[in-house]
């Protein structure tokens, strides 16, 4: 069999980890055959494939981003697109099957060209965790440590100045990033979309921890949305150029916290460091074994299917589990958070 | 409710992280005091406390080792050692309960101690990862982190001089932090106490990774033993002062390696410093929750007890679910990881 | 004598370092004693000082930030400013003389004070690397570590997705951070204040690495001004509350540069995140060989004069050799960078 | 010019930064060609050669080890050495000149080639620091940083278990990265060539850090000797193989230090994990423009002279500058780190 590889969606640290997982086992234990498709569903859509041996896997297991490249194309747009037009470009170059590694959108996607009869496995792939059916992502565990020590970073800054710091993060409809990175590094408020607050209630925290001689340290998700704020913001979000703002809901929130509580405040939007470089070990490992039972998913035709964690196991789940509603942050974890900071 | 709270055993990177997550959530949900108890059991034992209030822990869920002292007293021995001693102990500092944070032996003696009448809930702590009933605990995540990022570095030196370099990582019964460093590192082999391997074994692994034009990069845990070892080696564990050597199993086999291929070989014993410093993010979020609901426990007076993590969950056991048998690499996880190096 | 030691201006990793070093050494070997002034020259005007002894520099020598605080006060402004007003409040503090570390307004501060009759000594600190009469000081090391780790990780989000990343560092005057961190990472332009370019000689670097396959990687100092950037962009200086904007050049750059060459471009502003944490070990070496020689110029009473390091040694220079022309990059050492990316 | 590149000796965190540095200038300013030589004086002798391009260096500022490979091989020696057979070889692949990447035995053999007719541009590598004739050599910051970070960690583990932890660091003959990390660390003794010292003043060191309450963290070079060490322990360098022992000097001072002062002792040995991986921001800044200088000195036909750092310029001396004494710790610099300790 020849399978084509494909990763879709923004770049997440394991994307290599997993192909290269995919590709050593199913050449050394399968005599599996693959093609590399460029930039997502374009090099599928387009017929744009790259060699994938084991030869171009060497060393992938701790490089980050993707060796194939990736785009946020939909199979089903364009006069090449549609499952029909992929049949054939798929057939006139003897793939027989894919494997897309991507997020909602992506598996969304397969789920529905599977339904129209191409071959898909998946692998999930969601920097921020929102995806269900999986207990984590690749991906997450490093934007978390990047973030976290980050906040350790702050920390110093705010002790020093007396200044209270906001730090904004990942994270546009769940709030994982910034619960996990605020619990590591001893935030005094946690800010996510799953749990909007007001202004009053995040600058009661930022007061509370101050006087107790702490240098506030608030985490906020880039979802994050203050009660109320469609009202009083929305006519706010562009800059000074007319186009939406790049900067985020921490610029929006460090003047007004400053304003209310009288503490210096200052904000750091972390951006686009939390998903590039090298994954963790942990994402290491979670990619590499996500690899290794997409191989075997292939060999079992377990199209339709795509791997996921669930314990310390890898399991199989049907493209459908992962869909429809997001994995948000549940009210118990944010109260167990909380705790910390009450 | 006053509860003593002790740490037991090797040191750990999280500990100070637990006992954080204990005291804010006792201290700002419930009501309860605290007290610390210096050096693990020999602080009950000998009646050694310190304060332990909200002031004492802050800052520390990033801070490495345990404010509280640690050691290897068993709480049975000794002369003022024994339930019913220790019992008196306790009482005549108003000590309610206590919170232990160990390993295998410390949750034996915890349980023993529950049975004869003291109060006790467990954390399961463990840098090994060897106790059953938790799916991770505390200090591995860090561990690995750790070791993957040296053997990142031996690959390096590896490459450059043609060599096969061998990582020796913690690991006397088990070898979870070999598997998971050696997948997350992409090691050509991976040495662990559950699999003895002969030395033709091992070196038909090198010499393959060798004849594909990679440096090999072999990890091995320090309870690694080669097939028929005992005959081979037992007369030579001992150092050139007749004391037990200090040196490991790695550099027993990279000689060996050596010898018998042809390819120059070095060791490297990583040592004390996988288990110490700052703990990763992971472990820091981990260590933080199963602090947070040893709180919960000691309210629902849940003793006899311990916390645990179960996919992404913190639930409580009894001791007895932890102790017996160690919580080995089962053959199939051990499979899968050789799958990248066959 | 007895000796009050402040820090002032911006934190920097390798404050504490210092203090640790002065205190080590001249309780040490010299029976000096020591207080601590609070919050920079604010601590000197309103007598607010604290005890300063060995036990309160125990392990300093890797934590961020200044454990004394740290303010932008003038010593020259206020009800209790001024030499005389000063002379007084050390007197009935019995206070013999002060260390103080900071940047240009610090020192310059210093300078006044001791031809006011005040006894100080300085240590230089000036995380952008802007001071004459010192090589380098503490704090730029670790900044340009992190801004090129940093760097790093963005540039795996380039090669993925083709897109142009813009870094944004610290540097408003001088262009030392962006010039380094960009060559360690590979930049393929570095915009820096003393360089003004045009948007033209800017984007012709872009297109020409992306001409040749890579993911252009640009670094900007926060002071970097394009050419003519006065007439075009003096009026869009202001966010969308009209308050002076948050956001960097960066974010006026990466629009720009997608608009002229059509190449998706992104940014991020590296911010605060450079300036606070554990310090390098680079940096903890200067820190501390600095605090060590600021106690022998204490002893030798070389007051009106300030520790630096020049090659590898410490030296000590009258205050006014640093103070006047900042240590910009000069022209040559543009060049020699430049040629990495023509 | 067509010119050769070759890395020669232990390898260095730097090797890279140096050759992309050459051939970047090289190809982009000057019009030079270049071609790799493989594995250090092996490569010219056996007339080993690889196409070395801008293509090639591409990315390499941040990747450790060197990718022409290395290895300790004389060029005087076997067949095909010497210094006409040299040039055979070099005419017969119109190879005009050689830039020699190495420590000191590379130097000698450049400078005696030189000498010969040979054209030889050198770059010095020490990791140890051992050179002359440059203020630093790149790969000592990557290794003092790496050994700090280490000793971090020794740290929170002799604090939990009230023990004393001896590091060994790298430094055959010099004691600059024991010095640096030792100073970085905080260590309360640290052991290096230049200073022999008895175990009776080791452990008084050892013992008044204990007594001020702090876990003794010491620091030694792999070099170091006891006073009078030859007669006490020559017969015992012989590990239970009779083969030279893998250990090293702290694995002898750990036990005597244990039982002198009955503090529970422990000693880890870094090892070759000081020599791989990334190099530090540092590093590559110091790398690139030492192989851009060499560039230039191509062009100016500079033979015979190497390019070293001085304060922060890079400039030009004769090989004869670099040989001969080696860049001992003088003094004056271990007396300034002892105050520390005292």
């Amino acid at each position: 069999m020849k399978i084509g590889i494909l990763t879709s969606g923004g770049d997440c640290p394991g994307l290599n980890a997993v192909i290269r997982g995919i590709v050593l086992k199913g050449t050394t234990s399968y005599d599996l055959e693959f093609v590399g498709i460029r930039d997502g569903w374009r090099g599928v859509v387009e017929g744009d494939f790259v060699p994938l041996t084991r030869h171009e896997v060497k060393g992938l297991s701790k490089v980050g981003g993707t060796i194939l490249g990736t785009s946020r194309t939909n199979p089903y747009e364009g006069d090449r697109g549609g499952a029909e037009n992929i049949a054939k470009t798929l057939f006139g170059h003897r793939i027989d099957g894919i494997v897309a590694i991507g997020g909602e959108g992506t598996l969304a996607a397969a789920d529905r060209l599977s339904k129209d009869g191409i071959k898909v496995v998946g692998v999930p792939k969601t920097i921020d965790n929102d995806l269900r059916a999986t207990d984590y992502s690749f991906g997450f565990d490093t934007a978390v440590n990047i973030a976290t020590e980050a906040m350790d970073r702050l920390r110093t800054t705010g002790d020093s100045h007396q200044r209270c710091m906001v730090a904004e993060v990942m994270g546009r409809h769940v709030g994982w990033i910034a619960l996990h990175a605020g619990m590591a590094a001893g935030a005094h408020a946690i800010l996510i979309p799953e749990n909007p607050m007001s202004l009053d209630e995040i600058t009661a925290l930022v007061q509370s921890a101050h006087d107790r001689g702490r240098a506030p340290l608030v985490v906020v998700s880039e979802g994050f949305k203050l009660k109320g704020m469609e009202e009083a913001f929305s006519d706010k979000g562009l800059d000074a150029f007319n186009r939406p703002r790049l900067g985020g809901i921490s610029e929006i929130l460090a003047p007004e916290i400053e304003r209310i509580t009288g503490i210096e405040t200052r904000s750091t939007v972390l951006g686009h460091i939390q998903r590039g470089g090298s994954p963790s070990a942990f994402d290491r490992v979670l990619a590499t074994r996500l690899g290794l039972h997409a191989a075997d998913a292939i060999v079992d035709e377990a199209w339709g299917e795509m791997v996921a964690l669930r314990g310390t196991d890898i399991v199989r789940v049907p493209f459908s589990d992962a869909l429809g509603e997001l994995n948000t942050v549940p009210q118990y974890r944010y109260d167990e958070a909380a705790a910390l900071f009450g």
